[in-house]
């Protein structure tokens, strides 16, 4: 008998935990999910005989190694940088390891030890990073063997809205993580195009986008991510002239997005601490140059002459232009703009989410130069059951299944990059109707 | 008896030592100087009989806290990193200590066990923080015991070259630690105006810009400080409507330091690992949009259209256009432009620099509304003997001799914000030649 021990039962998890509760009695597994705060799982699971929830305190070191002490396998789906406590855990008590998560630097010094203790520690095993990487090397690697050579590959992900439940100026709410979406793309994005080195700073990203196109459900637009340049030795295309990955957000966001970032209302460096009934209006003036006589509006156009009525009326409609009171005065402009936002792109209970990834290809074959695009489009089915929580949770919940049946046998620290691996979950998500549709067509020089 | 331990003898030490060194003897102290490297340090001083020279290697606990225990007083003229640990140990062996850096929040904590000793820690009592303390204090305490209100108090300091040394286009040579002046303004600056916070991030620094003249030496560009908010509770300000502290650069200097800025070529969060033979151009052009046709220097413009022909001159001057190869090929952006910059910026041996600083006030009288501008320029001798280091040192020199002489018998964590620190130490620096002039106009409303 396996047990499977699952940290952190957010939304997140919501697939996660019913995929492999699904067949825990039948394939004599028990799972224990473990939170901080455990009523609303408890309630779901506590008629369910192969599922046990335990409320974990991880601050206490005690609670959490016990628990991991009994299990066989421990899933971390807590925040990222609460990996390594875990991971550390599960090294000492030689349990294998799994995230959806990327892999970090704290990991990475473990891998000698998980080798030894023929562990399976295996990160980047959800959507973004997960599926891209697994759908991506099912082509680069036929690709390779056919004997054809990537000349250049680019991919992004995007987590947005449903056409249909695109109601608002924005045509965003938030399907994930709110804190992830207003911090994204801090830092500078580095790739490499046509063999040339690229960095993008931050405040440049916004504006240094590519337009994507998917059938049925139209356009989007495609910011570079963080680091690229390190996935061409994890791909094994060391020296591809193009790689990029990236993100997608609905055509038009990014611009509206870039006047947060231009007025520095993303940063998350320091802690304001604003006065009692400072308004919304308020707090987009402290970001706006000081005049005697000019309206907050116009020194944001006079600031960013690019500010069109279209993102006008966007800024208009979060409130920010009104003597609202700032539903919070204390944190960084980062922190109090989540708020704000929070209280406008919260998804109502019918709303639905939407998946979106494509990989683009252009590869040198005998015939000439191929262009493969290979798109993935997943919709969500409401508030809760989102696309964001199924492909995140699923691919996961798979390798963890295939790896208790000894269908993946690899040890060590891993990601989802091997035939060995990635095959069989790409298998099983097509059952689960998520599957990437390619087209392709050749250039003759 | 009494020892001062000065750790740190580099170029910035040179008039702190030379002070107090001067009347070591006829005062009956010794001054202990102790640095990694005391080579250069031991030849200038091996025949003076107050002065002792001994290497010290700060990693060592026993070492550091040895000569430490030897002292009365310490001086700390490390990077400001450091500073703590010295703190702690003279904290443990109940020595007094010195700084002309920031205040930091490790020596806050320590504020209560400082006090219980009955000892001294005076920290930003050199030029900037420092100086302009003292001289904006001096007149700060005038005006409010002459029963004045300030309405707005903007301070500037600059460290520049003195204009016979303005010999390169870009009429600015390093004349104090390269890094900090690549790194400088990073973050978000914050002040406030007229009652208005306001909130400046790195990218949109170099242009809000405030025109600063000076009498004899012309026109100078402000930008603001990090973080001018918090010294109004220091200054006794907290009402005050308008409260900026900034730094002077060149007029002109700005606009074209901001390509770097835009490009991201100041960053400091990433490593860089680029190939052999990588030259300076190619390192622009990693910062600018891909072009299949475009040269750099049109692409440049096409990306910043403020970018004229002046400024490309700068540029060019500094060979970002040239096939020249990399002179580091590893680091982050910032430290690889450093090093550009300072083959570049380096100061010739009669090279003078000089410091520049004006305190700008509006004060409410019952006369009316009165402008009080005071001013500081001080150029230094040659490359070594530079204004910098005399600005930073003296005042430091002069609070630690007053303090030995009983002529300053504050006790605790301080900053020279008192007029029983601020006004001998004033004096003392006007016999250096180290004076402001201060102007007056009033406005009757």
């Amino acid at each position: 008998m396996h047990t499977i021990l699952i940290i952190g039962t957010g939304k997140s998890s919501t697939f996660l935990i019913e995929y492999l509760a699904n067949t825990a009695m039948e394939k004599n597994r028990k799972i224990i999910l473990a939170d901080q705060n455990i009523e609303h799982i408890y309630q779901k699971y506590k008629d369910d005989q192969g599922v046990l929830v335990k409320k974990i305190d991880l601050d206490n070191n005690e609670s959490r190694r016990s628990l991991i002490q009994k299990a066989d396998i421990v899933v971390s789906m807590l925040p990222a940088f609460l990996h390594p406590i875990i991971a550390k855990d599960c090294l000492s008590f030689s349990k294998h390891f799994f995230t959806a998560s990327y892999e970090s630097a704290d990991l990475r010094k473990m891998a000698d030890e998980i080798k030894e203790k023929n562990l399976l520690f295996l990160n980047e095993c959800g959507l973004d990073p997960g599926l891209d990487h697994m759908s991506a090397m099912k082509i680069i690697h036929k690709e390779i063997n056919d004997g054809n050579e990537i000349l250049s590959f680019k991919s992004y992900t995007g987590g947005v809205l449903a056409p249909e439940s695109e109601d608002n100026p924005w045509k965003y709410k938030f399907t994930w993580n709110p804190r992830n979406v207003v911090l994204a793309g801090q830092g500078v994005s580095r790739f490499i195009r046509n063999g040339q080195y690229k960095y993008v700073p931050y405040h440049m990203l916004f504006r240094r986008i590519e337009n994507i196109h998917f059938e049925n459900v139209g356009s989007f637009e495609g910011y570079p991510n963080r680091d690229s340049l390190s996935y061409r030795s994890i791909y094994g295309l060391k020296e591809v002239p193009t790689m990029l990955r990236g993100t997608l957000r609905r055509a038009g966001f990014c611009q509206s997005w870039d006047v947060f970032v231009q007025l520095g209302i993303t940063d998350d460096s320091f802690e304001m601490n604003l006065p009692d009934h400072y308004s919304k209006r308020m707090f987009l003036n402290a970001f706006l140059p000081y005049h005697t006589e000019n309206d907050v509006e116009i020194k944001l156009v006079e600031l960013l002459p690019w500010v069109n009525d279209e993102i006008l009326k966007k800024i208009e409609w979060l409130g920010l232009f009104s003597e609202e009171e700032l539903p919070q005065k204390k944190g960084s402009p980062a922190a109090i703009l989540q708020v704000i936002l929070e209280e406008k792109w919260e998804l109502k209970a019918s709303d639905k989410d939407m998946i979106v990834m494509q990989h683009l290809f252009e590869i040198k074959t005998n015939q000439g130069i191929k262009s493969v695009i290979s798109s993935l489009v997943c919709k969500g089915e409401n508030q809760t059951k989102t696309a964001m929580a199924k492909t995140v949770g699923l691919p996961l919940a798979m390798a963890i299944d295939l790896f208790l049946e000894g269908k993946i046998e690899a040890k060590g620290l891993q990601l989802p990059i091997t035939p060995e691996i990635y095959e069989p979950i790409l298998d099983l998500l097509e059952k689960e109707n998520i599957k990437f549709t390619e087209s392709s067509t050749l250039k003759n020089d």
